[in-house]
């Protein structure tokens, strides 16, 4: 039912991640910048926040991977992550972008837009409209009157995967990923994750450790969403409510190993 | 003993709460971003932080309150508070103002009131020393001696209440409401609260909640606090210190309904 | 064994700290804000968050201790910590410095380096490489080709402390404590808080919070980190994953009295 490569893989990637340890920098959102860096520790990764365009480029040269967030964004904070993301691409390091509220204000619309366009990012993680308002004007998804099915929605991904040359995890009740060719379904997760603040941050964050070690966008995009997912399902195990799931995920996120995260994902 | 009508709207409010999801737009300090967005979330409501100028006006229009809170401030978050503030008067987004730290130092008394001024703010919530720092120099709560009694804080809060002409909420072992003619002592809440961080600003937040989906400042700021107390006294049933106290208020938060927010309610 | 007379001033130093519960001001980075409040809260010390240039001269003069830390830092913050740090010498309050990241980026090692230079400062808190990246070029703990053992590393400690005239801790798997004469061992702790983000800063917080009943800066930085690795002893009981740990450390730092401390201490 499940596809078994794919839980193999995530498995993989976990004892990987653990193994090496990747310095994962971030410029992300005060909301989130505790329970991110304790997600990436708990993952087994080694967290760094820096946003200061003095000390940016530095610090994303030791890193494995440059997460992007532009929830509580300011312009400074943009200049801050372009100057990151220009040297991220000269180095090759890998780039997630989480265009929080992207669609909503037309700052966050048009800051997600230009770090797009000026820079080589690899992978996008945000829900239905977020990510859908990074279409162009003339994008085919566009003018579309509405998407009104988990098909058109898988289409319209594959589509726009295609027009931005990114790797696009859609994140919901049922994860889509897609690099314009294959397309994934993680469906992993539970409903309490939507009560507890900075789950999707902390996803992205993650996909950026997992893009660390892992060549594949896809794949790392993918297993990474399988891991955090499991992690909020063996949370709801123990928690009934969001300040104890809360606690409970990480101790998940750090329980979990290579067997579980094996007999746990639930890739399509 | 305590207000049946009042624990009967305090019910009301929660359960309208949960319906509506109201988005509240907050603009608040570093230290309980965090915090105050999963308080939110775990009472029903749709937290979002912004604060930049370029896109504040545009974010306070989806909103059902604004939230303004003055800790860790600069000047720049002044400004912004001030335009999202008046794009909130325009469309009648209710405000209410948390004057963290008033009367500590110039910078945040001068601030607190410049607000005041500028904006129309539907209501205050602060402890007693910040909410009498608001006071103007020829305010008639000026030059009182002391306050020698909860009475004497009690007609303190009505006067003030009065000149500054919003909601007053002075929180502390029993908190008190006015709107300037009527008065309601809260008798919810916990000792443990003060060793949790931010719990008074989770309370402002929450009054915020309240005021998006009940029209009467005072009786939202009422049943918010009580539920915010009852919030307190049900995690003190499982928690003894506050690292898991701090979890458990939130998980008392969540699982509250209208059942035990009637019969916990204590107003007065 | 281990050294009765600290333990008893480890217990003395937090009897005294509840007793006057002294107020703490930090300048402190975005990710460890709301736990280090709440970790000094926890204590029994008053936290305040405050770094505005127009109003950090006024906070410092309130406080018991200023806590300066570099993480998440840009140029403004450092003008702020220069204007607290000169009000707080002139006060005599006592400055704590952790210096996070210096040695990985330039803009954090000028800026330790600045710090270090314009304002006296009393206590040093970090990891070795953070510590020895404070070293003139001409140091005499320059040049050594590694740190070959830990009696190496006391060694370079005790002449690093003589040569920038404070109050140095080393901390590790054993926090090195020293003043440039006599050194302190401190082996309380457990490996789990290298999982939860911030437990070094909060040490350093809590070092402002003895420095600020205890005016033997050696003796208050060693008995701080001794009753911080006792807390995360005790959470290691309760808890064996890295989000119940810290919630329990949090529980701990507030349960341990004056025996528990006096006979959990580790210090030599």
């Amino acid at each position: 039912m499940f596809d078994q490569e794919m839980a193999q893989k995530a498995a993989r990637n976990l004892s990987r991640l653990r193994e090496k340890k990747p310095l994962i920098h971030n410029i992300t959102n005060f909301v989130v910048m505790n329970s991110t860096a304790n997600t990436l520790l708990a993952g087994g990764a080694s967290p760094v926040m820096a946003h200061a365009p003095e000390e940016v480029e530095e610090m994303v040269s030791f890193a494995g991977a440059l997460v992007l967030n532009i929830g509580t964004l300011t312009p400074y904070w943009i200049e801050s992550m372009l100057m990151a993301g220009k040297r991220a691409n000269e180095l090759d390091v890998p780039i997630i972008l989480d265009p929080v509220g992207s669609g909503a204000t037309s700052l966050r619309t048009r800051s997600a837009k230009r770090l797009m366009d000026e820079i080589d990012i690899r992978v996008v993680r945000g829900n239905a409209s977020e990510v859908l308002s990074l279409a162009d004007d003339h994008s085919k998804t566009k003018g579309v009157d509405a998407v009104h099915s988990v098909e058109d929605a898988a289409k319209a991904a594959v589509q726009l995967s295609k027009e931005m040359q990114c790797t696009l995890a859609i994140t919901g009740a049922v994860d889509l990923v897609t690099d314009g060719e294959k397309i994934y379904r993680v469906s992993n997760g539970h409903e309490l994750m939507g009560y507890v603040t900075g789950t999707g941050c902390a996803a992205s964050a993650l996909i950026g450790a997992f893009l660390a070690i892992d060549d594949s966008a896809l794949e790392a995009t993918t297993t990474a969403l399988s891991y955090f997912g499991l992690a909020g399902e063996k949370a709801a195990e123990k928690a009934k409510a969001p300040g104890s799931f809360q606690v409970a995920i990480l101790d998940a996120l750090f329980s979990i190993n290579e067997n579980s995260m094996r007999e746990g994902a639930k890739i399509r």
